[in-house]
């Protein structure tokens, strides 16, 4: 999860800027005419461009009489159900784990380490109960949220020195987030939750001699990999970040049918366009790294297997503290079990494929 | 490819139930109001279903100002072309393979043999070139299609006995269908093109002693289950069938930008729900198979590899002869390079995690 609070930003300045946007808002005059205002979660860059593209199409579909006004981080992760709650906000986009606080089950709803690709989580989202599961949790607040988007995998991380071994993990100090975070805690890594601007000058002084943020082609945009030369896969720790739309229930209670159909549809096509989008994103970043001369990696077998083990407990100790968790864990696994079913008999990588020889080929390094 | 042709139905009968459609053709008043006919290619069951929910979302998000009435087949794959131009329909749901006969070249956009699955399929078509390489050959002929659609890997096939070797496809008497059939042909298989509803009795009486035709789920609706016991994986010949809206370019031009924005989401929204459901009834077909008593078999590699190899022959003649074609699979190939770098680096199956433990695990018998 790329989520970052921002800490250095006044809060009186965000007030200036949210009373600036309240005098600017227009007039509406037409009955069945809305205007809300959407904030964002994400930077511009960490697909917050994929809200404003749902914004475009709401407007487009609407013919004009459903605006969404996006602003890009007004209010903060922490204080977004508050402000949805007072009408201050009319709604956000982010992603399910950014509300961690307010329900720690929401976290696995991001994305979570070793969990399935993008195919497979929404296949799960959208027919294999993870929409009804994630929709109870958020009922318990009063909320309703649309499943717009899916992002692949991130990168594994970025690292001054690269990693031989266990060994090379023990003592690092790292950035990190979340999941991810707790998971490389176990293996005796000193992760920092750094914002996305602090960890170039952090991996300048030294302060830390890796870090894991996002999707490479965000990377790109802090500088990273102008410092850290060795970028290993998979990004085990978030191998789909999705996105939402949030809302309170009886926000959405309170739209004509009409205007759910233009929600749930500009959502649907959103989820279209960012499964396909952000994937040709990566493979443009990746040439860039290579004529930078990033060297990529991937993991020794012997690491991914310690963070899997060190995933199957952190989890474990998640489930066992929350039964609305425990209950979605459960659900999840049951679609896991049956969807590799299915995708291992149609799949049509295999000795002598072309696919097969494709992948086992040596990574440069 | 499931397109059939229904050469049973006298075209008088087609005509009369055109002309009853056409005197129910409601009277539409408000100025920007539509009324479409669209021809869908797909039975019922097989995701044509998709396109009546692709109409009711464009009746939703148009307020019942743009209605979309769905017709099963009134006019064949053959007569599309000359329909849409005649204004007798004024859209057409199917697939372009469909459209063979009139542009070979739009073979491969329907998915073709060991190609990519349903994810890289949709970034190629989204993010890769795939649409405009679409467009350049549609717009020879004066169409215009939106990629609405998206369903997985068909079955490989059900057999009255086991495949063991190469040996026992010689002269196996089965039903097949476009690419797939012209590799089978090249392992001495006599293929028939049998529309769905002639496999069964096919089987029973002997003609034939193996049949492929769609997903799974739809080889169930047939009743081939019931007759042919074995059913092969992968479903090698069709890794994906691409659905799309497709109607002349003038007729797309002259919409409105609310009434094109209206469609395109439509579609985006669409082929998300596809990606998905078409999975998840996969994953219920298995469960029932199971219960029948049907055994799941994948194909011995030496076949998989002869296929391969055949396919390989198939592709290179059709390239040869027709440089539209060429130019398409040489983007695509480009494209599917890029790709698998990429998913490559990001899988986070490896020795040793579960989902690879899973996908080696023996295949019943």
């Amino acid at each position: 999860m790329t989520s970052i609070r921002v800490f250095r930003i006044p809060f009186v300045l965000v007030g200036l800027a949210f009373a600036v946007s309240l005098a600017a808002k227009p007039a509406v005059s037409q009955e069945d005419a809305l205007h809300w205002r959407m904030n964002s979660l994400l930077y511009p860059k960490l697909f917050g461009e994929a809200g404003e593209r749902f914004a475009e199409t709401v407007r487009r579909l609407s013919d004009g009489r459903f605006v969404i006004e996006v602003h890009d981080r007004l209010v903060l992760d922490q204080e977004t159900f508050g402000a949805l709650e007072s009408g201050l906000i009319d709604a956000v986009w982010g992603s399910a784990g950014h509300h961690h606080r307010e329900d720690p089950a929401l976290t696995i709803f991001s994305g979570f380490p070793f969990g399935p690709d993008p195919a497979v989580f929404t296949a799960w989202m959208q027919s294999g109960g993870g929409r009804e599961a994630l929709q109870a949790i958020y009922a318990r607040h009063g909320m309703k949220s649309l499943y717009c988007g899916i992002l692949p995998s991130e990168g594994g991380g970025w690292f001054l020195e690269p990693i031989d071994g266990i060994e090379d993990l023990d003592g690092l100090a790292m950035r990190s987030f979340g999941y991810g975070a707790r998971v490389l805690q176990r293996l005796g890594v000193i992760a920092y939750e750094l914002p996305g601007q602090e960890i170039r000058p952090a991996l300048e002084t030294g302060l830390i001699e890796a870090a894991e943020f996002s999707l490479p082609s965000i990377d790109a945009e802090l500088g990273i990999a102008e410092i850290a030369g060795h970028l290993y896969f998979p990004g085990w720790q978030q191998p789909v970040t999705s996105l939402e739309i949030l809302m309170p229930e009886q926000r959405w209670a309170a739209l004509s049918d009409h205007n759910k159909a233009i929600l749930e549809a500009a959502c649907g096509d959103t989820l279209s366009w960012t499964a396909s989008e952000a994937v040709a994103r990566q493979v443009e970043a990746l040439d860039r790294f290579r004529t930078m001369g990033v060297e990529f990696h991937r993991w020794p077998d012997e690491v991914l297997l310690a963070l899997r083990k060190a995933w199957d407990e952190v989890i474990a100790e998640d489930v066992a503290n929350d039964p609305v968790l425990a209950k979605a864990w459960d659900d999840y696994l049951r679609f896991a079990d049956d969807f590799a079913d299915w995708q291992s008999r149609t799949d049509v990588e295999w000795a002598g494929s072309t696919r097969q020889a494709g992948e086992s080929q040596p990574i440069e390094e």
